[in-house]
This record gives C-alpha cells, structure tokens and sequence, in this order.
C-alpha cells in the first residue's frame, strides 16, 4: 500500500498522475490531504502511524516553500517520495524542487522531477517492486512499452517526412 | 522575550549576532537548538507552548531545506521570524532562503537576508518595540548609532584619500 | 493601525490581500501610494511620521528594484513588513524578492513571499498580537479555520476519487 | 545488496559517506566506478545486469552534465537514488542537480540534495526496510540517534552560553 | 550525410528547423526518434554505427534531464550537436542547457541555444563545409542573405517611423 | 566633477577603481560614504543639491539591496551610474545587480557589471566627453591604449608557447 | 542626436518607447536596424563614424546573446546605453541582461533594466542634460510630472477603497 | 589547421587545454589573443581571412559579457567553437554562458562547458575528423583510453577500499 499526499486539494491535478501509474501497475494505495503548514498535528499522526498501517511507501507533494515531504521523513523511517509541484506564485518552481530536495544529512527525500507524480507513482512501485519478483516483472513490462511507444513514433514520424 | 532556535549546533555562529542585537536593546532572550527534522515533537512542543510560556516572538535559523522557520509559524500564532543560515552542501544559500520565504497564504514567516541574524533582532525588537514606548525609544537611539557610525567612516575615508 | 502602501497603482490587486486579511482579522488600516522612485519626499515624510500617527506596523509592497520597503524601514523604527509584488518585465520575480530581503545589517525588512500580501497583512495581525490578547485569540481561530478547510477539501477529496 | 556506482575517482570522498551509512545500518554493498560517457556499454551491462546479481537498489553519483543516474534507471527497473555531486567546474552545482533531478515521464531517479550521499545510502537502507522488519527496526534506532545528537548539541549550546 | 534525432515525437516541431536549414543548405539528412532512456540499446546501436553508415555530424535534440546528445557522443567519435528543447515542465529551459552543455572532459557536445534547432542545422553544414568548397560557397552565400534581411527590415522600419 | 559616493567603507576597494580611471582620464571628482539605509537625510541632501553643486555625474556604488543608485537618481535629473559591490553575505551578487539594474520606469540607472566601478569611471567621462572634445579626445588615446595592451599580450603570449 | 539602434525589427515595440521619451523631452534621435551578427561590418562604419556624424548618445537594444550594445561601445568613446530585450527563446532574460551588463574593464555600456528603453531614452537625455540647462529643466519638470502621477493614482485608489 | 583566439591573457591557462589535446590528437593550431572589445578590427580581419588562410575551425574563448565567439561567427562562414571561462568578477559564470550560447537564428556557436578548452580542442579534431579517416582513428584511439582511465581508477579503488 501506498500512501500519497498532498498539501492543498489544488495540488490534486498533479499528483492524480502517482496514482495513475500505481493503477496502472496494479499497486494499492490512498489518497489524502495532509498540509504541514495547515494541519501539522494531523501530519504527525499520519507519518508516526503510517508503516503499523500497513504504509510501504509515501509520496507527498506540495509547492512553494514545500515542507510535506521533508517532515513526514522527519517523522517515519519509511522510504518518502517528494514531488515538487508548481503552484502559482512560486518563483519558477525553483523554491518547491529546492525545499524538498535539499534536505540535511540523516532525512533523506526521493525527490522527482517538478510535476514528476507519475514517476513518483512509477519510483514506489520500483521500490516495492525491489522485494517483490510479481511487481518487478511488471515494471519490466512496463518498460517494454516505452520502447513501443517510441516505435509508434517513429512510424508518425516516417508518415509525417 | 523573545525565543531564539537554530536546527543545529553549526548555525549558533550566524545565530548568535541575534542574541546579541537583543541585548544591545536590552530585549530578554532565550536559545536553543530545535532541530524540525530531527526532533519534530520537541518543536512542535515548543512552538504550542511558546505563548503560554511568554515569548512574543521567534526568531528561527535554519539552512538547506529550512523547514524550522515556516513549520514553527504553523504550530504558533505568535510572529515567527525565520534567517535562512548559509550551509555547506547548500546551492548558494538559494535552498534556505527560498524554503523559508515562499510559505503558503495563512502561514507567514517574516524573513530576514541570508544569514541576516543581527537583523531578526533588530526586528524581533522592533516588534515588542511596536506596543512598546521605552523599546521604541532604544530603538531610535540604536538608529541614530548607524549614522554615526557612516560619520566614523567619512573620517576614515578622508584620511585616506 | 497598520499602514499599507504600495508604488504604484498597478500593485493594489495583490496588495488588496493584505487590507482583506486585515479586516478579516478585525485590525485598523489604511492604504495609499506612496513611491520610492517618484514622490521619494513624501515617502520620507510618511515614514518619519509613520510612529507618532499612530501606526503600529507597516506593510509595503512594491516590484522590479523594490526599494520602497528598505527606505521606509531606514527611515522608521517600527517593524516594516515587506511584499516582492511581481511587475511586468520583472525577471521572474527575483528582482522585487532580492532588493526587499537582501537589506544590511540595521535596517531589516519582514520579507513575505512573492505576490505574498495576505500573509503580510496576517504578519502585521500577529506583531499587533504579540502585545494584543484578543488580537491572539482572534489569530487562533483563524489557525483552527486553516485545520477546517482542508477537511472541507478532504471531503471534496473523496467525493471524487 | 546495494550497488553504489559513480562515473569517477574524484567522485569517492562524496560517494564514500553512502557507502559508510550503509554500514553503519548492517546493509551490504559493492563499489564501483562506472562512467556512463567513458564507459557507456560496461554502464549498460552493470545496469542490465543487476538485479539478476541480486542488487535491491543502485545509487549513483556524478557530476557536472550526470548522466549516469538516468542512463541506468533506463537500464533496470530496480530503484536508481542519484547523488549530483559538485565538481570542479561545475556551475554552482545547478547542472548535475538538473541533469539527475528532471527526469522524463517513465524513467524516474530517487535524487538527493547535493554531496547527499549520507541521505543516499540511509534511502537505500530504507527501500530495503519498506520489506524487511529487522533493518526497519535499525532505521528506528538511527532516527533515535538523530535526536540524541540534538540533545548533545543542547548541552554543548547551554555550557556556552 | 547528417542524422538528426530527438527524444520524443513532442521534440519534433523544434528539431524540424534543423532539417530544413540542411534543406536549404543542400545537405543530405535523416531523421528518427531515439530515446536516451526509453530506447537505450536503439541508442546505443545508432551512435555505435553512425560513422560507418556514412553519418558525417549527429544533431541531437532533447528536454528536461537531456541526456540523448551527451550520450551519442560517449558512443561515437563523429561530432555531436545538442540541441536543448525547452519542454513542459522544464524549470525554464535551465535542465536541458545544463545537461547536454555541462560535458565532462573527454567527450564534447556542441551545444547551441535553447530551442536553437536553426543554428544546428547550420553549424551541422559548417562542419561539413569545413573540408567541402561547395558547401562553404553555399554557406557565404547564406550569410550574404543575412545582411539582405537587415536591408529589408530597414526598409520596413522607415516606411513605418 | 563627478560625485562618488558608496554605501559603506567597506565598498571603498571596489570604489576606488573609479576615481582611479577618472584620474587618469583628467576628471576631476569627490568621494563620499553616503548611506541610503543609515543616512537617509544625508541621501536627500546629497542628490538633491547635486546639480547646483556643480556635479555632471553621480557614480554609486552599494551591494546587497542595493538602494543608493536608484534612490539618488530619484532625487536629481542628472545621471547616475550604478555600481553593484559584490557584499559579504551576498547571494553571488544577484542582489545588488538586481536591485540597481530593475529601475522602473522614469527614473533610470546606467548600470554596470558586478563590481565595475573602473567602468563606471570611464563612463562618467564618456558622458562628459559627450560635450567636451578635450576628454573625448582623452578617450580616443584611452582606447589606443586597450590596443597596445592586447599587442603587449600576444608578445608574451608568443614568447611562452 | 541620439541614435537609436537594435539587432531586429522584432526590437521596434520595445525600442520605440526610447524615441517616445526622445521625443517628450525634445530631444533629437535617429533610429535603424543594426545587427552586430548580421551586419557586423555596418556596425562597425555606423560606431566608428557616430561621433563625426553629430551623435552624442548611442542607445542600442538586442536580445539573447546581445552583443550590439557591447561592440558598439568598443568601437566609439561616445556613451553606449544597452537595453536588454526579452527576446523569444531566450532564458527568462538572463542572456540579453548579462550579454549586454557584464562588459569587460574598460569598455563600459550603460545598461538599463530589462525591455527598459523608455529609461534609456530619459537617460539619452540626462547625459545630454549633464552638459545643457535647458534640457535639464526640462527633465526637471518630467520629473515633477512623475509626482503628478502619484497624486492621480491616489486619487482613483481613494474613489476605489 | 585550428585558429586558438582568447580576448585576454589571463584566459590562457583554460585555454591552453584546447592547444594540449589538438597536440595529443595531431593537430596543428596556431594561438593569438583577439579582444573584441579591445581589438574589434583585428577581430573582423582574423575572422574574415581566416577560410582562406587554411583555417577548418576556430575556437574562441573569452568570460564576463563574451562576445568574441559570436562576433567571429558573424564573420566567418566557418564552424566556431566557443569556450566559456569563468573569469573574475564573473556572476558564477552564467554570463560568459550565456553570451556565448544564445546566439541568434542564423549565426551558430558550437559552445561547450564552463572551461571546457579541453572539450573544444576534441570537437575541434572531430570537426576535422569527419572527413579525415586518419583523424577519426585517432579519436577512436582516444576514446579507447577513456575507457582504459576508468579501468585504471577502479583498480585504485579496489586497492582503497
């Protein structure tokens, strides 16, 4: 099970792509609002409980001064994934990417790229998938269809010279 | 008075030229290390009690991704000033000072320039100073010094022509 | 009271923000044009005055080399709260956000985020609060109405997964 | 197991740390340097090669344009963490942040901050923790250090004051 | 003979440019989709035999986390030209610069502008014009062109003062 | 006669390097410390008798929120070259270049490159050289002297190939 | 005179707000199309013959890697105003602005802020001011004019709150 | 034959690194220094007759506002390799970057890394090397010791493990 987050219902359009690709690799997960600067309280309960839920994996994504990510991982030594997410008067998306990424030494964050929730989707499925030989093969799967995908573009490419 | 935090003993340096603008205008203080990632209850022990406790306001450092800063204002409504601290590793001082300035609509944090300690004092006092008449008044004193002080350095200049 | 001002007409839309905020939280205003660059006697004159008018705090807001804030704060002792309003043919908003945060020692300026001007106008709120109980009450409930909208968006969450 | 590859020498002080928080977490690893521009087909075979030799997870470190990340999430299907290291001549550091960090749609790179190698090898030991009891418990412990270490600092903070 | 590919069908519009400055230059070109890390061994297969299937110059264009021309380039000795795509989500264009310029040494990219597919064109037939009379004749002729648009556009601005 | 003025005996290494290329260009010129943020009054005194003073040119200079250029030129009708001073605590200098340069509309700086104050020098005299063929002639030989420079390089440079 | 020149006619909408405040504050100007890459031999006769010509002040604008104001200035001792031009494909503007700021030492260009030119046009004529009274009262009164502006603004925001 | 042109001295010690491996690679080259800001007419002459004394590529380096690279271009129909050097007083190096990537449509530099002579020495030998057999041999070569480098520093590691 995967759990993902967000700190603003704004920030769903985004992150909806990390359970897209969960579906699509037939991953569980649940999806909720949990904002550190709204509801610090109610983020500490999550990420203290999130592993004896059940939790393997946690992708949070938020934007400007984006503190989720980062304070979940402060709080659960499961693996957290941030998704820097481009809010509106962010300058650029520069100070989501640089406040989740560039965490101190002891609290690690995956980070992906601004806007990457499908990768983060993709990147918790690879971590389950690193223990679990059903789930890998179907990233390998998963992989062989990108290759397809450049095939099919070639083939518009060549009808379109 | 006014509460002092940093998120690791390696900020005191930059911290510490705020603890002593308080006391050059005579503002009671306390300090203390309150790492946001490291000991996420204890900070969020803090910042509920910091009212009840006295404190008017808090000035907090922190570098990289400064989360100290922004996740204190969310636990407070007390006025949180927050100095991003210029750390190693830091992509030039970009991480801190963006993470504790871009906070989200309802959660301020009055930030000051990169390693900019000194002035989180002054503010920090002209805060107290603001419902303060005897603050104000050291506060005035305090400016006028800075003229003097460009005075000091005209001598000096002209000597050295 | 709280004294907003702005260097030019075209910053009223953002700066708005910070006069809702402010009514929202029940605290005096007022609001006028006042520019750096082309009326720089008048600014004088409104920040030498600024104490004795009975204004607590300031709220100034302006864009591109944004030197309103830093002046009224060298020219003042009360604490100046500074918005980096993005302008036109600002590049990216790091001209207005870097000449308000980047002051020198003795003279600071509250910087908010960019385009950030219901966070100051919440930041002026909490510097009357640190001295004002009912203020503080009023700022709590406010919190308690943050911890309240994202539940609502949590519901709307789950309407629609 | 966990492969820690890196595209030079001059890249094993930083890359070194991964590799001494994987042990300090009873996690075991192998070290290799593996140029994705020097030695592209010996970085296809490393990658193609991995999981069937057992690895759970790959970090990889590199500098400047890195490429080495991305190029082997290309490869494998396992977790790639990747670790943009400063080097000579790099600007700032941006290049090899951006170069591990913007991953396309499909291929995504778990980054850490930069020189992060720490938090690197910690996020491997946690990946392997997301399905394994006994490592997971370790983590618990080494988030309990973490806040000892804070303690200490305190202590050291108090003696000085 | 010069090959022109990308990472994506999405790089096409800009990377056409490049084909039709050949066009008008009378160099001979192909054109194909090769993803850096959807198709790595088809990238691997194409650089490896580019020489020997008469390639003389490969332009390479891709987004994001660019890492299609620095790789052709680790895999071939002819001369690489990367093009820096600027693709949605792109952190301004910063991530493709960076990582196709940022070369390590021993293995050059000849990085033009963002979005510069014009240019790579160009360069692709100066390089070849460096050892063919024909084409630096053609090249001159083209730069002749140049000055006559200048000519032109005086024209236009005085007909319009 | 042409004004100096800095915002601090710290910028005077970098400041110097005008009254130097005015000396050498024969301009005559007077060097002050004329703080925007401490002496403000002084600021106002200074610009605004400028002009019946005598001045032709005003060159300030000041780094971080760099307000003394644009807040003189606010003052007075006659030309002001910004210098940015790379200041201690400086993010690269962004700040000071960024808060001279971004002028608004009506009131404008000549700026020059980060710590150009010979440049600015030498522009002070061009301005005068553009009514007075004495120093415009002075000019001419000053760049002759640009030339035999590049001439005296490539002897060294010959001699130790 | 003043000459206004620029690299394309995609530069007219911005460059034309130079003349615009030419013309406002009476002062003579010429404008063409120049191009340093295009027409580099043009530049070369319209800089070295500037002078001879009656010209005082050489205001030139470009975009991207904007070389024309720089070659301009080191072909003549006349003052050289650079305005930066947001160009398409270019970086945000960093390459215009840098391209044209950050002039090596001894060749300086006056640079104004980014698509700034109706301030290179007020400072054309400040440098013709420095040396003629008329036109400095005249700027005198444009500066009045400036305060003016305020006055109405203040008024519409009084009739708006 | 490769033309070495550098606008200053000081660029000698990045820019030797491209004389070394032409050397390495059998290359004859010639080296001078060419300002174009203070040289510009011994710019236009080198670039102008440099086809027709037997020149195949010129590599041009220069920092700050670099300007010779493009300039040359603009007056060559030859390939020109642009090297950017960090240089004092640079802004990190972005602005020698910069000035020398974003060149306009129809004018191409083949820009390589911050410092990257080296790298510009390389793409200089395969530039020729794509229509001399014997040159690409030797990159070939070349490339093999790349390769033989890694294996050399993997033995190192090994030793130091």
């Amino acid at each position: 099970m995967v759990g993902i987050i967000m700190g603003s219902l704004s920030d769903r359009k985004v992150m909806q792509e990390a359970a897209d690709a969960l579906n699509e690799l037939g991953i569980a997960y649940e999806m909720e609002i949990v904002s550190a600067h709204r509801t610090p309280e109610r983020m500490l309960e999550y990420a203290v409980s999130a592993r004896s839920r059940g939790l393997k994996v946690i992708v949070a994504g938020a934007g400007g001064a984006a503190h989720l990510p980062g304070m979940v991982a402060s709080l659960t030594s499961l693996p957290v994934i941030g998704v820097p997410v481009l809010s509106s008067n962010s300058i650029d998306g520069w100070d989501s990417v640089l406040s989740i990424l560039q965490m101190p030494s002891g609290v690690p964050v995956a980070t992906v790229a601004l806007n990457g929730a499908r990768n983060a989707g993709i990147l918790a499925a690879q971590i389950i998938g690193a223990g679990d030989a059903a789930v890998a093969e179907r990233l390998d799967l998963f992989k062989n269809n990108l290759k397809q995908k450049v095939a099919d573009m070639n083939e518009q490419l060549k009808m379109n010279l």
